[in-house]
Parts: C-alpha cells; structure tokens; sequence
C-alpha cells in the first residue's frame, strides 16, 4: 500500500487542522476520503439529504482523478482529455441509501473505475460509517466523454485510454443493478406536475451548465408531500439524456405507483417514476425512486 | 490557552483522516475550525458561493455551542434555554466579503459572542485564508431568544444569561459597521421582481423552518444576470422580519440603484435594495448588497 499524496502535518499543533484530502487504497486502485456531516448539510429529519450523499460522491470522483495525477486543466479531464477539449459527461447513475447519516457522523467514501462497454467508464462508490463500518450508500454510475465546443459525444481516444486504463478495477459496489428499462413519462401517465423551474446562478458549475446533483433536486420538486414526510428515499436511479443550460426552464413530473396511492398505509414502499422535460418536450432526465417508511427516531436522539 | 475538545488519532495511521471539529482558541472566548472548500460548493466563478461562506458561519456558531458544553437538546440551544423551549433567531446579518476562496482552499473561520442590547447576543465571525493569513470575510450577527411553541419573541431568562454570558468577549469583525436603516422596497421601486418562490422540503432545517442561509439565494433570484455575471457581492446586509414556513410562498424583489443602471460602464460598482415578501404583503427579509466588478483571473489559473 502506498498514497500519492505527500501530506505532513507543519507543525505538532495543527494536527487538529489536518484535513481529508483523500488517498489511494488497495493496490493503488480505491479513492478514500471521508467527510463530516455538516450542520448544514442536514434537513428536517436531522439526517443528510441525498444531496449532500451525491456531492460527496462527486467530490470523491474528481479528487480520485486529482490524486492520481491524471487531472489536466479541465474538471475532472485527464491531459489527454484536456489536450482534445474532452469532457466527462454521466449518462446513468444508480444510489441505494441503506442509512443516512447525521450531523457529526464521519462517512468514508470509496470509489474506483472500470471499463463500460467500449466507449465508457464506469465509476462504483461505496460509503460506509467510519466509526461502525455499516454500509451507507452504494452508487454506481457511468461516463462517456464530451466535445465541451461541438457538445457531441466522442468515442474515447486511445491516448486517454492509456491515461484512465491502468487504473481500471473489476468490482460492483451493487450487485443486483437495475437495468430496467425507465418508461417515458407522459402528460397522462404522470400524477404530480411542476413547472416553471430555472437554475439558479448558484445551480450553474464552471462549464455555466448545472451541476449533476442539482437535478434530483428538481426531481423532488414533483414528488408529493406525504411521501416525502413519510418515507425516505432509498433507491435512486437517473438516466441524463440531454444538457440543461443556463435559461433552460423545465417541467418535473412524477408518476407514482398504485401500491402506494394516498390511501396506502404508510408502512408500505413507494415506487415513483420521474421525468425532467423542457417545455418543448426534449428530455433532460428520466429517472426512479423508490422509497421506504422513515425509521423511528433511536430513544437518545436529540429531539427538535 | 486551553481546549475544551478532547481529540486524540486513534492511531498514527489516521491522522490524515484528522477532522477540524474546530476549538477553543484565546483565553477560551474564540472558536476556531478550518473548513476546505469543496468542488460542489464552489460556482461558475470556479470560487465559493456566499451561501458556502455563510454555512460556514452557522456551522462554527454551533459548534461553538456544542464545544463550550452548552448544548441542550436543541439546535443550538444551551440548556436553560431548552427547559423553556428557547431557540436562537436571528434578526441581522451584515457581511463583508473581500475575497472569495477557491476549490481545496482551507478557510479558518474564528466567532465570539458578546451583549447586544438587553435582550440580545451578538456574534462575529473573521474567516482568514489558512494560508495566506488574508481576510476572507468579516460578519456580525444578532441574535434573540423565541419561544419555539407560541413563537413569540422573549427577554433572555436570568438563568440562561449566566449560561452564555462568562462566554462574552468585546470585540468587533466590523469596524465600520453598517447601521443605515434598510429602506422598504415597495412595486414602485422594485426593478426586478421574481415571484412564485416556495421552500423545497430539503430547504427546511429540524424545526421545519427555513434556514438562515437559504434566504439569500432567494434575494439573489431577482438579481438581474448581468449583475450576476459581471459583479461579486462584496457587501450583504439582512435584517430577518418574520419566519418563513414550509407552506409559504415568496416574492423577491430587487432594487438596483442608478449609478448601475444597465448603461454603466462594468467597473461601476452597484448596491441594491431587497425584499422577500409573502403574496399578502409581509415582509420576511429586508436587505441590502453591494457588489464590485469581478476581478480578472490570474494568469496560473485553471481554465474552463
């Protein structure tokens, strides 16, 4: 075992301040980074949102390439990458939540990379509890590479391969994927509809387009209240088929299943079915959620 | 000097695991944590966002609570102040940015608290590069008690005074504290108005009620894009006039003052007025920005 990253302490006295900027595990192949559960980063129910679970996967993924010295001038491009303006887009990504984590609660975070198919890449993450080992989240997601002028997808150029290959580990962090096929959600098939949703300045990341995670934000945004007051989110799967720019004004729709109508009792699952739509009708995002009743609060937990 | 955290690595091989949980610093009055920042929660400007800045106050506030073992049960609360339903509200918040870390930059973010008036607390905060030692940012604050059933304001319970007071140390972030009195934006003196703002569920803290922090990327939704684009807030004055629950539905207004109209050369500085307001006409924040022109890059930097 051996790390990239040359981090010493300057003095004895800043060992408190020492930061996880992260490390390469097992065999040079596993990012690791673990973070604390900000204040923050926690909502109504004292527990991280998917959001920040998602940015963390985010930011583990490009201090994975920084550490590895493959980042270029992009974020996230390797040289190669960088040299032909390739950047990396996602297509799909999977989140299963098994617990979320509070304020206070340190999470370790590790990813890694794998081929997918001829023109991908595939990026697994598991997060564990640092301080009892339980499993958090367990994500996978896959990548294809991007023209940032022409905007087209680009087959992956052999000097890229030759950059990201070596770093390639065969392992699923989920074992039973789903690889169902996401229906299209229409005007008829969906129960719950919101307009009028516009990125934010905030929303927008350096390349002025919005940001992967902000999108399951906008997913929510159509999911009825007494799901989200009742039940916890605990599969996620997004499929991105198109860009969302700056003044892009989108629909969010959700379709929700029988079994959980609003007449069901709360202790049943939920499985709801979403689409993110310009107001033409070109799609953004398709996507699935499946939720869980919320699990009763331990007796020691602080109460509001 | 003296901590009252009681951090050990449990082992030499975690120290770079190491988290700032922040500290006790100068005759035990100041509390001092570093924060990193992170790739999602830095913008299009490639730096952190004032909601970025801002979490950070929130978060060494409680965890200045927190560290001086004056936690209740609450979200900040000491424990007088939970035995009769107390919280913090804060009712003003000036700051002052002077320059906007970037991505893997490690703010150190120092607070004290002192008297207010009668019935009030104030907090400041200087946030430092740990680098550099550069100012980042200058903030005060002031803070009330409420009752978190009637939602009343109250006076600061004798009991709950001696709990906080021995913490008080006379020190100002600001100088030149900005005490003009905001003036109240009305249709016919808005320039911009963005309607139809509603708390998203994960908007919500444990109390069910917006987040400090999120009211600023509301005031911001009727900032015009130019200004968005060419300027950065420098200066931010709010002043909180009545809670926002989760069912309300808000309008932003923005007031931009001649010096800036559209025809201004880009160099120009500008100031604005705010306003959230409910449909029915109550107001929920008043406030106030500044803004300077961007600076240009440096020449090392990454580009897009």
């Amino acid at each position: 075992q051996w790390t990239l990253l040359d981090w010493k302490p300057k003095r004895p006295d800043m060992l408190v301040d020492a930061f996880d900027f992260g490390r390469i595990v097992q065999d040079s192949l596993v990012f690791r980074q673990n973070f604390s559960i900000r204040s923050y980063e926690i909502g109504a129910d004292r527990t991280a949102s998917i959001e920040t679970l998602m940015n963390h996967l985010q930011e583990t993924a490009l201090n994975h390439v920084k550490t590895a010295g493959l980042l270029g001038d992009g974020f996230g491009s390797t040289p190669e990458m960088s040299r032909r303006n390739l950047i990396w887009v996602v297509t799909k990504m999977q989140v299963l939540v098994e617990r979320y984590p509070s304020w206070g609660d340190v999470v370790e975070v590790d990813t890694w990379v794998s081929a997918s198919g001829k023109n991908g890449m595939r990026r697994d993450w598991h997060v564990h509890d640092s301080q009892t080992g339980q499993t958090i989240t367990r994500a996978t997601s896959v990548w294809v590479m991007m023209n940032k002028h022409t905007r087209r997808l680009s087959k992956i150029p052999e000097e890229a391969r030759a950059e990201i290959e070596p770093h390639f580990i065969e392992r699923s962090a989920i074992l039973d994927e789903d690889s169902r096929k996401l229906p299209k959600l229409e005007d008829e098939t969906a129960d719950f509809v919101r307009e009028g949703l516009k990125p934010r300045w905030g929303d927008l990341d350096v390349n002025q387009h919005v940001n992967n995670v902000k999108y399951i934000g906008w997913v929510l945004e159509s999911v009825p209240m007494p799901i989200l007051e009742d039940h916890e989110l605990c599969e996620l799967t997004l499929e991105y088929r198109r860009e969302c720019g700056r003044d892009s004004v989108l629909q969010s729709l959700t379709g929700v299943n029988a079994r959980c109508a609003a007449a069901a009792p709360p202790e049943t699952g939920v499985e709801c079915h979403h689409l993110l739509r310009l107001a033409d009708g070109a799609e953004i995002v398709r996507g699935r959620t499946a939720w869980r009743p919320k699990p009763p609060r331990s007796p020691g937990e602080i109460a509001a």
